[in-house]
Formats: C-alpha cells, sequence, structure tokens
C-alpha cells in the first residue's frame, strides 16, 4: 500500500467534432431520405420542433413525410423572432421532449425554422441528458447563412442576448434553399447583412457579387442562379473563419464585425431592429471609425456605405446612441476576456482588430454618419 | 462565378480536453495559492459558490482567503443536498453570476461543496455565455471519489434525476482532504458507497482494503493513511474508466454499476436515500441477480453482499420494489440508447454487460436478497 503525498491526476483527451451541411431541395418531399439520412428509421422516433410559421405553410407536409416514413413523430411548434428566445421557450421545449421518450444517440431532435428556433432547440438539445444529437432545418436566411452554419446555440436571459447557451454541433445542417422563396422582403435583407458583414471584412469578390447582382437576388429570394452562388459563397467563408475556431479559443473574430455595438441597440429596440438591421447599423459605425482613424480610405468607405443604398435597404441610423453603443463595446470587453478586440475593416475585404476605441470616437463617428445619411440619401442608386 | 449545384462542407475539426485534480490539503490557508492557481490574481474578480454548511464552517476563512491575496470576490451559498439540484437554483446562480461581471476567460467561477453544488455551479458555469470557466472543491466523500472526477454536471428536472446538464470540464479539482474530517458518518458512508462500487466491478485489491480497513478508516474520516490510500486508488480507478470515454461515447460503462436501479429508488425515495445509498442497494440487488444467473460464484457474492455489513452500513433493503426497478430499467435503456447495457459483477473486482435482465428476474434477486438480510443480519461482523 504504497502512498502518494502529492498526489496529481492529469486527463488529456482528444476529442473529434464532425458535422456537415448538405444541399438539399424541398426537403419535404417524401422522396428526399435528407431528414431521415441520420438515426433509426425502422421502428425510429423523432422529436421535431417546426417554427409556428413554416408550420402553417408546411405542417401537412412535414407531417405527411414521417407517416410516408412510419416514423412516429411527435411535431410541437414554436413561436419565431427574438421575443421567442427565453429561458421559458427553452425549458417548454425540454417539458416537451420529456414526455416522448426517444434513445439518447440514434433518434436526432429535428429543428425546422429560423435561426431563433435553431438557437433555442439547440440548447434545448445540448441540455437534455447531458445532450442529445440534433439536426437544424433553416427555414429564414439568416438561420441559412448564419445560425446554423456554426455550433452556437442560446437563449436571452436577464436582459441580455445569448447570455445562456452552449457550443453543441448539430449532426447535420439541411439546407433546402426552396423554403426561402416565400420569404418576405424584409427576412431576406436581414440574413443579407450577414453576408455583406463576410464580404466587408473578408471577401472582395463578394463583395463586387453583392454590388451587381444582390439586388436582383433579393428580389428572386435567391432562387436565381446568382442567388445560389452569393449563398454557397458565404457559407464557405463563414465555415471558413468558424471551423478552426469552433469553441472560440481565439476571441479576435472576423466574424464578430458588426456584433459589438449591435449587441446594445438589439437588446434596446428589440421591438424595432431584427438580427441583421442592428448588424448593419454596427457595420455603418464601425465603418465611419475605421475612416476616421485612417484605416480606410475614402473610397472604399464609400463602397461599404453605399451598399446598403444599392441594396434598398433604410438603416435606422436614428437609433445610433454613443451612450448604448459604449455600454454595449463594455459588455463585449467582459465577453472577450478584458480587451476590445473590435474587428474594423480596412478595405473592402480586409479587416483589422484594435483594442482602443474611445467613447468620443464612437459619438463623433455616429455624427458623421448622420451627416453622410443626409447628404448622400438622395443619390445613392436603388438598382 | 462556378455554380456547385450538390453542395456539400464538412467540418471535421479536433479539440483537446485537459484539466487535472490536484491534492492540496488547507485549500483555504491564506499561504496555499491553489485556488488561485489558474486565472489572473492582479486585479481579478472570483465568483464563488459555496454549500451553506461549508459557509457555516469556513465562511470566514474563504473571505479572508480572498481578501488577503486582493481578489474582489463575490462570495453566494446555495444549500446542498439532492432538494437543491433544481433548475431554479441553476437559475438563481445564473443570475448572480450576471450581476457581477467577470471575464469570459481567465476569472473561473468556483465550487466549493459536495456533489450536488458542484453539479448545479458546474451547469450553470456551462451555460453562461457558452462556458466560462469553473474550478471545483469537493467538501463531501460523494464530491471527492465521484462527482467532481468527471466533466459531467447537472440538476434534476420533470422528476427525473440529471435530466438536464452537460458535460463540461472543470480547469481543476482541488482535493482537500482535511475538509472530509467534519463530515458526519452518514456522508462518510454515502461516498464510500461509490468505491465499493468501483472495487466490486475492477479492483479486487481496493476490494481487500476496504474490507480490511474501510471501517477504520471512515472512523477516522478517511484522515489517516489506509484512508489516503482508498481515496488514492479510488481517483485513479475512475479515472481510469472516465477518462478515455468522458462524453460517454461508449454507453456500457463499468462506473454504472449501482446506477441502474438506484435511479428509480433515489427518485421515488429522494427524502430518505442518500444518492450513495440508493446505489448500495443496486449494487446488492445487482449481486443478486448476477448470483442468480451464475454468473458470479457464491463465495464472491457473499463477499460482495457481507461488505456492506463489515462496514456497519445498514442498506434499506425493504425499499427494493420489482415494479419500481423495472421502470428504472426502462429509462436506463433509453439513456443507454435501445439496449440495457446492466454492468453485473462476474467476480470481485470484475464484471460482464447484460442485455436481456427480466422483470420476473428482478423480483426473484429481492425476495433472495431478502431471504438473505433476514438469516445474515446478525453474524455480519461488525468491523
Amino acid at each position: 500500500m504504497a502512498l502518494n503525498r502529492s498526489a496529481r491526476w492529469q486527463v488529456s483527451e482528444q476529442r473529434r467534432v464532425e458535422y456537415d451541411l448538405v444541399s438539399t431541395p424541398d426537403v419535404f418531399d417524401p422522396r428526399n431520405d435528407a431528414l431521415l439520412s441520420i438515426g433509426r428509421v425502422h421502428e425510429g422516433r423523432r422529436f421535431v420542433v417546426v417554427d409556428q410559421r413554416v408550420h402553417d405553410c408546411h405542417g401537412e407536409r412535414i407531417e405527411a413525410y414521417f407517416s410516408h416514413h412510419r416514423i412516429e413523430a411527435r411535431i410541437i411548434t414554436l413561436p419565431g423572432g427574438e421575443a421567442g428566445k427565453t429561458v421559458d421557450a427553452w425549458l417548454r421545449v425540454l417539458r416537451e421532449l420529456d414526455a416522448f421518450p426517444i434513445h439518447r444517440r440514434d433518434e436526432p431532435i429535428i429543428a425546422i425554422g429560423g435561426g431563433v428556433l435553431t438557437d433555442v432547440v439547440g440548447f434545448a438539445a445540448a441540455g437534455y441528458r447531458r445532450g442529445v444529437p440534433h439536426i437544424k432545418v433553416p427555414t429564414t436566411l439568416m438561420g441559412y447563412v448564419d445560425a446554423s452554419v456554426g455550433i452556437k446555440n442560446g437563449v436571452n436571459f436577464d436582459g441580455h442576448k445569448n447570455r445562456l447557451g452552449s457550443f453543441q454541433p448539430p449532426q447535420r445542417v439541411l439546407l433546402d434553399r426552396t423554403l426561402l422563396r416565400t420569404l418576405p422582403r424584409r427576412h431576406l435583407q436581414n440574413g443579407l447583412c450577414e453576408i455583406i458583414k463576410l464580404a466587408v471584412i473578408k471577401d472582395a469578390e463578394l463583395f463586387r457579387q453583392l454590388e451587381r447582382f444582390g439586388g436582383s437576388s433579393v428580389a428572386a429570394a435567391f432562387q436565381d442562379d446568382a442567388g445560389a452562388w452569393i449563398l454557397d459563397r458565404a457559407i464557405s467563408g463563414m465555415l471558413e473563419e468558424l471551423a478552426p475556431n469552433l469553441y472560440e479559443d481565439e476571441l479576435a473574430r472576423k466574424v464578430d464585425f458588426g456584433h459589438t455595438f449591435s449587441y446594445g441597440l438589439e437588446t434596446r429596440h428589440g421591438d424595432r431592429l431584427l438580427h441583421g438591421e442592428a448588424v448593419l447599423l454596427d457595420i455603418l459605425a464601425s465603418t465611419s471609425i475605421a475612416r476616421r482613424r485612417g484605416l480606410l480610405g475614402d473610397s472604399d468607405a464609400e463602397r461599404i456605405l453605399g451598399l446598403a443604398g444599392r441594396l434598398r435597404m433604410a438603416p435606422a441610423v436614428e437609433l445610433l446612441d454613443g451612450g448604448l453603443m459604449w455600454q454595449a463595446l463594455m459588455d463585449r470587453v467582459e465577453h472577450r476576456n478584458g480587451t476590445q478586440r473590435v474587428p474594423l475593416p480596412a478595405a473592402v475585404g480586409e479587416c483589422v482588430f484594435v483594442n482602443d476605441i474611445t467613447r468620443v470616437e464612437i459619438t463623433t463617428a455616429i455624427d458623421r454618419l448622420h451627416d453622410w445619411a443626409r447628404t448622400k440619401h438622395d443619390r445613392i442608386p436603388e438598382c
């Protein structure tokens, strides 16, 4: 019986994180087996959470799909929209799930909806029995190019966006572009803001294509060839940024462009702003800061500021507020472990990180943006 | 603008999972820097959650510790015990945490308490901002040899134990054996049941030492040399089982011995049974099943059944109930993805997994156990 007086044990293991995203048109067609491509089918059960509006349009097809494949499905609906991203919604999903026994590993939960729904359901899947698998089917553009691409989920809490959540990879993301067909213009533009973000900080070619075809692609609800190209390019770009940093071990993230000041704007004006609309306001403010600092030349700044107008978006610049945005930055400093790490554009398609933005700088940038909005508003081409 | 008509993206990344367990006597002594061995100290803040009873005994020392090191600490208390393992307790911790800004990465949450407390706080750390680091300081034997060793956390939900939770490695576990000194005998025996479990299914040498020194070590609250050896051996054994399977990718787990039927017993009799006491009842029932199947010889079965008596434990065998235990097994089947995967002892120190336990078998095993308890009760040596 040998004694070890200074015992110490070290655990060091590798874990593989794997998932895929698959384009699969008409995902509710019973001949398309993508929805059942993971997990057991024979005697299988599925817990399915569908956005209320998607259920209004596609509920019967979804039910018929599972009946056709003899799957015992429990289908529940959740309201979409930021107001539904709550601990209560999360607990409701968990209670319904707990009332419908599923195998822990081979009967994945299926989340069909926008970014809010897949975030709430992903967080429920992450917390149930310490994690059960899930599949995401984004039905909004925001979900398609942003929320579904990575492994983050969450709910709002205590007045803060996404304050609770986890990193939990889906097993698979099913991308059915035809579902975007019926989206209202405002929601297409909402998702488009995340594509703009990506173009500004890392993809000059995507930016050029947005300048040329962004307007027509929105009009075609991304069902045209240019729209398909833009979506593929945006997803590829997102994955280039996210995949090597899935758990945000590196806190300086290009994809946080547009996600510093927007945090406060969205919290304060949640009744008025969609997520992408707040992101666009942040993009404009950040661009104005970068220009004032001399990080960004005038012509590139004009192109970035001008793109929103070209795409017939009307950002609510009157909501920009120095105090609110400074507070948002302070919260992001805690989130980014004590340092600002704010991505700012250094050209169209390039970015740098800065750690020394001042409150005065924010206020000045907003003032310049208001001047710019007044003078430019009339002559931005609406294409 | 090349189009990709059958787009598919695969994400495949490795993630390293690392933490350590360190023996560190007198962890609240200001000269011991273990509590601050991870994270920033200069201008540092710490959110600390302490079990109410531990705070009654050590609260002043804990506060003095952080003052001494000029750390701005927010110390909150939680009641221990299974009744406190709730979603409400989890949300309370999260609200208090959100009111005390900490850096996301270098100001780890410190959880000081038993298994329930470290499970609740670990789950809060896992969910806050999608995961902030935490350190565990177990103050009960159950925490010391079991709950703190792995990466699981959780709360009870919807009438089910640990139905919500996550896998979230702590950054470090600080093992201060002197904290066990003041534990009541019942709580020492509670943790001892997990050590017995481990001995039965994988460590014949540990079993022998428990037969020889288990009783005296409990009497010495594990402050003696034999007690130290038993604790080290138990932690090493647990880690051998847990480390290669941190996320339970393999669902047939030896450490689930004693954790099949106990699940129902604990849910039904939570007011009467501590976790380890329910585990011990399961160990006895499982041993009886294994003996009836001929998996286990009579003399090994007698040694296992007899150990509880040697250690002056009095398992409440009258609570064993066939219907309840069958229901618990059915739930475990969902949890183990459709198969029983029940570990049964094949000798002292060895186990096998079975998938075909019947309801009748459980009832018969309980009957035999009742017979055995009646005949043996008087002549089990109390050492």
